[in-house]
């Protein structure tokens, strides 16, 4: 039978979303506690794979066992295999046609900006610092235009190995909340770094350096070497994947 | 001269505000940066001392100094003397008769509940857990109680040292915001524990299995064994202090 798994995560000691040989993953962990709870060697496939020091609110991962559970059984089972930083939200048998990554029609992102003059010490794992004052309509402004389909050339890593640079953003916003400055970014997928990237090039325009139609210009110009550099990994957080209603997920309850 | 600082902290890795032989301090973490910059050995006094694990969105200290330096100078050569869970937000020189203790006539203090079956694996740091379902409103009518002036030794630890069991709350609120329950409350002074045993015993109203005068039962009472217990430290922030105009702090710069 397929399950599906709601997972909550501090990404700040973990090299990643993706098991790797040289240090602690999300995923490992998590095979590693389901494993145990399944008695059998369990993998699991993610909707969107984060990186160093990225966090989850609601990542959602499917697997594949012969073990008789009940979705209760999984989520308290496997929550208590975990370490601190991560936990399973929800635990829901899904169809075999479920497919956590392919199945997945949008993916949302927050990226989180403490925007004042002294770096943080209260939530300075969720939240990237800049100390000039920002501008966040000029940032909201200039971000619409990556609304739609696009090459997101200019967004991506050279490490990047989807494909196709084409991307569509469905919504992008960035606003003022007091110290902070929230961008909120769905599209239907993302390349490698993109969302830092898109943060990264939309802070020079926040301070000035930049006009509000940069980011225009250097999407259109396809040329990662003109945009901005990557913004720092703390600040991201990744919301949730959106599933159509067929698959029968409940993902409201994963937010806000 | 005498000089204040707004300083924030993440209490999750100290032992308390003060001082202790057999671990780390906020306050001698703070006097060995302000001991540096100075030149010459620094002592403060702060406005609200926090517990293991309790931390500070604007704490407020006073010291003297011979030093000379400009507010600005203290800020920045503080804060780089500082690990990254503590940082000045604000320098400014006072007249020599503030003081950040005895000159506060509030202190304000949130304590934030995550409220939800699974655990916390983001912001485990800042909330505490309850898994059963909290009636936010009854809560916050069982809390009302608790304004004015009152004998708080219901809500006070064997261990606190303060000569009088008397505080005057000025204001305490519970409100729901999604998965959190968030209690806010302003007093001329705290006595020691006061806000986690406040918290303790509003969580048994809030689950059903008290009735909402329960808390003014216990408050009447003045028995600290029949009320709940201490709530856990991580769900705790002490906002800042509030001083009087004449003092010239600047405060309302450290909120939200």
């Amino acid at each position: 039978m397929r399950i599906a798994l709601g997972v909550e995560y501090d990404g700040t000691d973990f090299l990643g979303w993706q098991r790797q040989q040289h240090g602690p993953s999300v995923q490992a962990t998590l095979e590693r506690a389901l494993s145990f709870v399944a008695d059998a060697p369990i993998e699991v496939v993610c909707a969107g794979r984060t990186d160093a020091g990225v966090h989850a609110r609601c990542q959602v991962v499917h697997f594949d066992t012969k073990a008789e559970r009940a979705p209760r059984g999984w989520m308290l089972g496997v929550s208590s295999r975990l370490p601190d930083s991560v936990c399973v939200l929800w635990a829901q048998t899904v169809s075999e046609d479920f497919h956590a990554r392919f199945g997945a029609r949008a993916r949302r992102y927050r990226y989180v900006i403490l925007n004042r003059r002294v770096r943080p010490a209260l939530d300075a794992r969720y939240v990237a610092w800049e100390r000039q004052a920002l501008d966040a309509q000029a940032m909201h402004d200039a971000a619409q235009s990556l609304v739609g389909e696009h090459d997101f050339n200019a967004f991506r890593t050279v490490a990047c190995q989807a494909k196709s640079p084409v991307r569509t953003v469905h919504e992008i916003s960035v606003r003022r909340e007091h110290e902070h400055v929230i961008v909120e970014i769905q599209a239907n997928a993302f390349l490698h770094h993109m969302v830092r990237n898109i943060v990264g090039s939309l802070l020079p325009i926040g301070r000035g350096e930049q006009p509000t139609d940069w980011l225009a210009q250097l999407l259109a110009g396809r040329d990662r070497a003109l945009a901005g550099p990557t913004a720092a990994a703390a600040g991201l957080t990744f919301l949730q994947p959106l599933y159509p209603a067929e698959s029968g997920l409940a993902l409201a309850l994963c937010l806000p």
